[in-house]
């Protein structure tokens, strides 16, 4: 059990704040919400009973009381049952990049990788409407409690030296078959190597298969991660439209020859297209004519609601050309830190050596529990249950924004942890401030562009959110229509 | 339990390796070797048992025993009590640079960072003597197994989604109180960043402070990981010698003004060296004047038997000029992943922006197991134990030495899991070679050095050794001293 706030906390969080125009539970909301989002209040800790806190602030305990529910349907507290409120919330302190070059004397490379910047489409927990979260409530925590125990009483302690860089032969021999099966990936268990995060992959890849000035094909709009790592790499970006079948074949043909390219052709990323079976077949076609290595970032198409997504480029390749990453951080947990990613045969040694020269393994427990997990079936059965639950809230959220269908326009919904949300031409910018200032997370689509947007609108994320949640963020979205 | 070994590996195993010469025994001893070090024997597997195996091969089971026994010793199984014996090695498959660069069409960086290698000093299994191995079987399972239990089940949930780069701040809290009051550190607790291990803190130091052609200083003879990291990023390496007082000032002040300096002050790597406490002020002043930083890789000073070791560089510098670079992996256990790294404030937040950018963070809640074994006070006492457990060994391994104190001479013993063992001139080759024919793995001193090695020896690790295993390798070197 978490300590609660010590008391000095919160005469200095209330003193500074009074807003005269606000009513007292507004004012609450508005406070809280403030230290929240500052790192004033810290994850897990518990919040002042509604009554003590009514008796400190001298105001009613039903204000206070509204002022939590709200809270916690914007995903910032948790109430649990009997035991109180707690703050489910940790902020992103990402410093300006002033700060960071300030009297830091980094080296021109340093620098380079500091203005590129981190991949932040996935450090906000899960306010709506943040992308890119999987529900870690509906997790099976006291089933992944158990395979922990079995593990490590059967081998925590064989398991606790230095392990494989490649990963744990187990892990990818499950991850193996999980992908012959599930999504048409034709490889040895030896060609995967374990990583811990997509992003890590991204770097790996860029790191080792890109030198500066080296041009690289990017999906526009794209996701920011990637991108990030290319120019961290030096990379030269040539930007690829994508239309209703994805990936533009038809362009990138006339383009500079690219030495990598990056796609994600299960559910584009922002706009959600899948790309076409023509398409995939040229692009390879066109990889393979440029000698040039294809990303194909997989990175939830395990989530697919209406039909199931056609299988992996990967297995379409026959020339060892594709570079598959997935990641456990969606269909798992986030802090897990598993990913993965497949290789062609030839690349296999460069990327052992490469994992031992930046930071060795991935925590050897932890594969081998996931290991358990995907072999015993529990995976599958996950797998299910989260695209039922993914889906009623698709369905849901779709349902609760029909009130303004005429200025908005969901598309590509049929699968992922979120959908992009078309709106109407200029209101992109005047609704995105209106609703963050209501407490949304809104993510404009224009921003994953590499230069003009084509489109306005949002990603919208929902898989994370009670269905509370999205009734009340929906209410605050048409709310804050009017307010913009 | 884990499945024994099909029973067709067996037949193939032996088919090819009869040498006439060799006794049964030692055959079977061979064979086995063999086919440990090429990974045919999967970790963890199950062995026939041994009246099986005699059955199988029609030899005595006392020959099938007596295998075992010494590829017990060896390091190579572990036998459990009632249910056989079971292979404890994986070994590491480093692929040659010839296949890494064949078809592999790497970026000329990604050439340079295969070249530079990895880490191979830390990725061999706890045979006798190889350096930097804690003995993961003296961990304290069953407790952390516990602490596990409660963690999960206190905030697993709220730990699932991701995280803050720069770690838990319970975990960076608990880490700054340690080093505080163990290593003289001065520190906030916002100052720490965690890794996954002290590879990744050289390598991001390396990316992030270096630039093609820059100076970096390093001890010589020194650790090739650190080594390894700065080739990587393109440094010019100038090799500082090091003496009986450690890093030499004296020489250094006289070289190439270098952007960045990496030292190992409490226990040089690999002699085992104390840095004198003039030494470190003028190390300290000689960076503020090149404004150059000092990577101070504090890699095993918990392990002192002797007398306490200095505090760190860190508390010494008012300049804010030292990295510390910790670990977690010698003093709980290396498969944890979890390393830090104390960042002068001005670096903080680039390197933050740059762990998002390379792969996030790390697991939230091995990060808050780790913190709860700290604070509780179970890390104090397990450091205690292991102090009394390595000192037994270093000293039982210093008396087997003994017989032959003539030709050897072990320096710097007072501290570490390891020490280096200087020979007399000319016995460094043929022993090694006679020695690891034997079974030993014996890590030469000349490997250390950049260009002409100045000593002759080996690198001792014992801490990960038993007591039998350490009477049995010594006997081993012993034997092949007059085999050389």
């Amino acid at each position: 059990m978490s300590k609660p706030l010590s008391a000095p906390v919160w005469p200095t969080l209330f003193a500074a704040s009074a807003t005269a125009s606000m009513g007292i539970q507004a004012q609450l909301i508005h406070t809280l919400r403030k230290a929240l989002l500052a790192g004033r209040l810290p994850q897990d800790s518990r919040l002042p009973a509604s009554r003590m806190l009514a008796k400190d602030l001298a105001i009613s305990r039903s204000s206070v009381e509204a002022a939590y529910a709200q809270l916690e349907a914007e995903g910032y507290l948790e109430r649990r049952a009997g035991s109180g409120s707690f703050v489910a919330f940790t902020p992103q302190l990402r410093p300006s990049k002033k700060t960071a070059s300030a009297s830091a004397q980094l080296s021109q490379r340093g620098q380079g990788i500091v203005d590129a910047g981190g991949c932040r489409d996935t450090t906000l927990p899960s306010l709506a409407f943040n992308a890119g979260q999987p529900d870690t409530r509906a997790f099976p925590h006291a089933l992944w409690q158990k395979l922990m125990q079995q593990r490590w009483s059967k081998s925590g302690a064989a398991l606790a030296s230095y392990g494989p860089a490649q990963g744990l032969p187990e892990l990818q021999l499950a991850i193996a078959g999980y992908l012959a099966q599930a999504r048409g990936v034709d490889c040895q268990p030896e060609q995967i190597l374990i990583l811990n995060s997509s992003q890590q992959a991204l770097q790996m890849i860029a790191q080792l298969l890109i030198d500066p000035e080296d041009t690289v094909w990017l999906e526009d709009p794209g996701y920011l991660g990637a991108r990030n790592a290319m120019l961290a790499a030096g990379a030269q970006i040539v930007p690829v439209p994508v239309d209703q079948e994805g990936f533009n074949t038809g362009i990138s043909q006339t383009l500079a020859a690219p030495r990598l390219i990056y796609t994600t052709p299960s559910h584009q990323y922002p706009l959600g297209i899948a790309m076409s079976l023509p398409r995939r077949m040229t692009l390879i076609a066109q990889a393979a004519a440029h000698q040039a290595w294809i990303i194909e970032d997989d990175y939830d198409s395990e989530f697919y609601y209406d039909q199931r997504p056609l299988p992996a480029l990967q297995g379409l390749d026959q020339q060892g050309r594709v570079i598959y990453v997935g990641t456990f951080s969606k269909v798992l947990f986030p802090s897990l830190r598993l990913a993965y990613i497949v290789l062609p045969p030839a690349l296999v040694p460069a990327f052992i050596t490469a994992r031992i020269a930046f930071d060795g393994h991935s925590a050897q427990f932890l594969q081998a529990v996931t290991a358990d997990f995907i072999t015993q079936g529990h995976f599958a059965t996950h797998l299910r249950q989260m695209r039922l639950l993914y889906r009623s809230r698709r369905d849901l959220l779709l349902e609760k924004l029909q009130p303004i269908a005429d200025v908005i326009k969901p598309v590509n919904t049929a699968a992922g942890l979120q959908f992009a949300l078309q709106l109407s031409k200029g209101l992109e910018k005047p609704w995105t401030a209106s609703g963050t200032t209501a407490g949304l997370a809104l993510r404009p689509l224009s921003a994953f562009y590499q230069k003009e947007a084509k489109t306005e609108g949002w990603l919208m994320g929902y898989a994370s959110l009670s269905n509370e949640q999205i009734i009340r963020a929906s209410e605050t979205l048409i709310k804050s229509y009017q307010e913009k």
